[in-house]
């Protein structure tokens, strides 16, 4: 077995769980949110910045890393972890995603996606037994069987893109050589209920380790979303870890854990601080704003984060300001470390019975504003859309 | 007196000296080199990483603070060092080099300098007695005096330019009100004997806690440099601490502590960094060569920096290729931790009565490439003459 789950605590005022998952380089927490490392890195961070904030799962992209620097070359040089310098627990999704948020010229057909590259315009073929085989070259942790990611209010379209997640989830399995690395099957079905079901029961027969909830926060609205993870995680087996993909908002990590979902990860956090939006407990603010000329403020007063322990609002502003490398690299480090001390703030709650008393006194504190993630995600699903129907 | 500064050996062989600079925030060993750090931060590093790579010195740009964010607001948040994290020593230049090599529209009078800013095009007016007002704001441990930078080969303007330079000097000693900043004199003169003579007798004789040598690596030949360095230095008050700006390739680190340089600064290692080139004792390599695309080796075996401890030439080239913003972070922390050990192997070499034969040996090694540094000088120094000739 590569992973394994223990269900420490399940709340009795939510559906929120404390638990453990162990991997084959060390523990994660749960529920826990990842850092995403596109490209062998979480932008402008080392793997000390991320040991001193105390990651404990970071994801990587098969898709980027397949057509640079190649999967031949991280497997030669180790694998990621060695490749990369980080020795903890890693997720890599299966690239299916990506292919069709970002690459070109999509075609899918039940052998799998035709794709040409976003980098370079070559062309690609990602089956179910090549993302497999490219996640072992890859070596992380935990890997995604390939799924197709729908429009979610598309009932034709997802009923189709089920089916086949389905098929190629079978395929996965039976592709994966590697007995170390945990296979994860992805829960489709768009907004419909009946559909998230179908693929709920289906996928939890297959037995896999784990199970992901996918083609969420990719255009949906909030409540579509949470609706449709109030149906779906119940019909989860409960001794398998659930990782929501794509989520990574602090309300939707609060609504997501009360829901009962383990594992999360997002660009959110990484995107935002190299914009200079920065996380408090009262909202997110712009840095750059003229306010903070002379502000000898940390970004949140009582944060412990390395910047808020060494620097000013105003150095940090002047730092955006001038367009400085030290920029992204101190704001990364604030919004990650916000996120990661959320995560540990629920852990503590449900394990002091505490979580709906913490989750409503965070939410009433801390204003939602519109979902940046969601919302990039919904114009690029609109090119996809069009894309598809451009090559169907 | 703010600084000061003890001759701890001369070698025998040459005219290189060990010594020691005490500041109001810590000792400088030297022969010494200083990372710079234009716009309070040294491009990619925090002041941890300065530490951790045993920087001893680090030189902020007044012309840039001036405008960006403002002396005033660094010194309403508490000088440079607080602003920017960093408490070991600072120096600060005048910004008069930077108002003669990136402004616009100059106009140099008896009374000073006039130019509009590089970004914004606002108006300015550089006197001797606003830099010192303006480096007093800022707080450094040693600050420079405003100087005329002239085109090296042109004597009538380095006539002039040095008859300037000596008033200035005067009017910024007599401006000075701060006890705890040790203010250099700087030596001009191009290439001509005569004139660095002249300068250096008359400066001296203001009796300077420090003397710079200024107005080199700006457009000369290296024999030029090296020629006039061999003059200037040994009419300098031995018992105080001579500096050569702008200067920082290896060898002429080398060069320049073997004719009694005690200090250097210089943005090569730091530029070159962002852009790939990366010092090796055996030369200058660029990691985004592909023959480094599954070298598994660190960038130089046996370099103890945080860099070649921890990550692959091909993971570098990986990160430079992907645009990643870990690139020059762990590009620069190499080529400043090379600097700085070239220069700890300097003071050694010197300690031990074998600096001769250290530099024979680094430099039978290091195969010298054109002057980087020197060539883009030379770039804007055309663009200046052209201004200056237009405005005058």
């Amino acid at each position: 077995m590569a992973i394994d789950f223990t269900l420490l605590r399940t709340d009795s005022d939510t559906h929120a769980r404390l638990g453990r998952i162990t991997t084959p380089h060390g523990e994660i927490p749960t529920p826990a949110f990842a850092p995403v490392g596109t490209q062998a890195t979480v932008k402008a961070l080392d793997p000390r910045d991320l040991h001193e904030l105390g990651a404990e799962l970071i994801l990587g992209n098969t898709y980027h890393l397949y057509l640079r620097p190649g999967a031949d070359v991280v497997a030669e040089l180790g694998g990621l972890h060695s490749f990369m310098g980080w020795d903890g627990p890693i997720l890599t999704d299966s690239g299916g995603f990506q292919v069709f948020s970002l690459a070109e010229n999509r075609r899918v057909t039940d052998e799998g996606v035709e794709f040409r590259s976003h980098i370079d315009g070559s062309r690609h073929l990602f089956t179910p037994e090549m993302v497999i085989r490219t996640q072992e070259q890859l070596g992380a942790d935990i890997v995604m069987v390939l799924d197709e990611c729908a429009e979610p209010n598309d009932r034709a379209y997802n009923e189709q893109a089920m089916a086949r997640t389905h098929a190629w989830a079978e395929r996965c399995l039976r592709a994966q050589t590697r007995s170390d690395q945990a296979l994860f099957g992805i829960v489709q079905g768009g907004i419909f209920a009946d559909l998230r079901r179908q693929s709920a029961e289906f996928l939890s027969g297959l037995d896999f380790p784990g199970y992901a909830i996918g083609g969420l926060s990719v255009g949906e609205s909030k409540e579509e979303m949470l609706a449709t993870l109030d149906i779906t995680t119940p019909l989860l087996p409960p001794e398998k870890p659930r990782y929501l993909m794509g989520v990574g908002a602090p309300e939707d990590l609060l609504e997501g854990a009360a829901r009962g979902v383990d594992l999360f990860d997002c660009v959110l956090p990484t995107r935002l601080a190299r914009n200079g939006a920065l996380f408090t407990r009262n909202g997110r603010i712009n840095i750059r704003n003229a306010r903070y000329e002379r502000d000898a403020a940390p970004i949140e007063p009582g944060c412990q984060c390395a910047t808020c322990r060494s620097f000013s609002r105003a150095y940090l502003r002047h730092l955006f300001k001038a367009r400085e490398l030290l920029a992204p690299r101190l704001a990364t480090i604030h919004n990650v470390h916000f996120l990661l001390e959320l995560m540990r703030d629920i852990r503590a709650a449900i394990a002091d019975g505490s979580f709906q008393t913490f989750k409503g006194e965070f939410l009433s504190a801390y204003p939602v504003i519109p979902h940046d993630v969601r919302v990039a995600n919904r114009e690029k699903r609109k090119s996809r859309v069009s894309n598809r129907e451009s090559s169907s």
